[in-house]
């Protein structure tokens, strides 16, 4: 695979002769190629392509899995605030409140998962990578700017009541997840969108890139899951009615579970080295028709 | 790389001729050899013995990093309940809960995290496989037995108390986490340790295991930072005492930073194919003096 042998070369600093399964993979169709329909009639002769055609099959049984979590995160946490938690508004009021759980569930958690495993749909592999990148960047700026307007609404909130900001520990991991969300946009525009990033940088920022894009991903699983856990107590205070795990207390739990599953399907997609696109390098160029689109 | 061989293996399902960065980590004494000392003498003569040095180097400081954050955590869990909250006994009241955090933090992230990355340690390759994966399956026996402990500690108090218990989003994480530790020790110990597992069954529960590892490690993260931020708004309530960030809150605070801190170094450590132990398998049986070890 690919994939592998682009880590080899990264760990040995020297490039590696294609090897086997890499050719294999070029045969099934899934490496970007002049000729996709003559590859394709060459890919299911022989047993190892059916391996990779079971792969890609259950990629997309993970990639559903994927959207329709993160679809009943969206669900869940838009029913919670607009059915239990009283709606919407931009007043100061707790109305405003409402807005922040849903647009940090909507932009940290669901937009950026999305966003983080779009380069690992096999669809999009044998195109060329330029409109994918830029759907990336786009994706990933929409949940930057939804966290941060979800972020301002709790400012807000807390300034007309009064209430100081970002003491709790929930409010350390949130304000970090989206500090380093925003520096990890910085970064990869400038390091892999720019023309003039020269390649050496690219190598050396991808799997930076992609740590931090999982520890992200981590710090804004478990920011949620601290906020929905304190929201529910402040909010089922009297005579212990979490304890007692009104439809509201099982349907907040229930947004966490989702939130968790989603991030796992999502880690467990980018982690996969199997699911990786393959990258276009320097000593691939022939594979490639576009040889400025390297990482 | 070997581990990146495996990978390519796994995918294609096929055994593919070693390739040359494998070759090279075998001559630079990584891997189990019978002249090691004659393989280390041709290690140094090439640049990619240079790359591999800088690879167990940086490993070296970020396993030293995993260490002080894990030991970090310790003191402040410990020194929280004993110093802040009044130490610890096991009579049902406050004092008995005091064991939940500090047993939690110990067991289900700092020993399961440093059982975790045991694999890693470069110095443990040369060896025999089955003594570290007695000591893997030890300390994530003894971590699951203080999570267990740690679970008691918190059910006692509750019922003490009269408080109900598994209610919060706190503690539909935690549960789940330490259930599903307890099924990966089980099914873990039956599929590795078990003279009797195949080695086709091996081959198929280690990616699963792996994962199931990393998924467990992160439901512990957010379970504690759920957790840890419960405990200091019910402690810290009066006159929204938390919100003036007392020693007591920002000791909290720092434990909840630690704790993911530590666990993204040991999902960094884990998840690098570079630290990956080079595993010995059916087609590489020749380069390995003890066959029966394979996963």
């Amino acid at each position: 695979m690919l994939a592998a042998k682009y880590v080899d070369e990264m760990t040995t600093g020297v490039p590696l002769p294609p090897s086997p399964s890499y050719f294999n993979m070029v045969e099934c169709g899934s490496e970007i190629s002049g000729e996709p329909e003559k590859r394709e009639v060459r890919a299911y002769k022989n047993p190892t392509d059916l391996v990779r055609m079971r792969s890609t099959v259950s990629f997309y049984i993970c990639y559903l899995l994927c959207l329709c979590l993160g679809l009943a995160c969206l669900v869940c946490v838009c029913l919670w605030n607009s059915r239990w938690r009283g709606g919407f508004a931009w007043d100061g009021s707790s109305l405003q409140f409402n807005w922040h759980p849903v647009l940090m569930v909507t932009g940290l958690v669901v937009l950026y998962g999305s966003g983080a495993v779009l380069y690992r749909v096999p669809l999009t592999w044998g195109q060329n990578k330029l409109p994918w990148k830029l759907l990336h960047a786009t994706l990933m700026l929409l949940a930057l700017v939804l966290a941060i307007i979800g972020l301002c609404a709790v400012f807000d909130f807390h300034n007309a009541k009064h209430i100081a900001n970002l003491y709790s520990l929930h409010s350390w991991i949130g304000i970090a997840a989206t500090a380093l969300f925003a520096i990890q946009w910085v970064v990869g525009i400038a390091g892999f969108l720019l023309p003039c990033s020269p390649t050496s940088l690219r190598k050396l920022l991808k799997p930076v890139h992609v740590w931090m894009g999982g520890s992200i991903l981590i710090l804004s699983i478990a920011a949620c899951i601290s906020g929905i856990n304190e929201k529910l107590f402040f909010v089922l205070t009297e005579n212990q009615t979490y304890a007692k795990l009104p439809t509201e207390a099982l349907l907040g739990n229930s947004l966490g579970v989702l939130i968790i599953a989603f991030g796992l399907v999502v880690l467990k997609i980018v982690s996969n080295p199997e699911w990786q696109r393959p990258d276009s390098r320097p000593e691939d160029i022939d594979y490639t028709p576009v040889p400025r689109e390297e990482n």
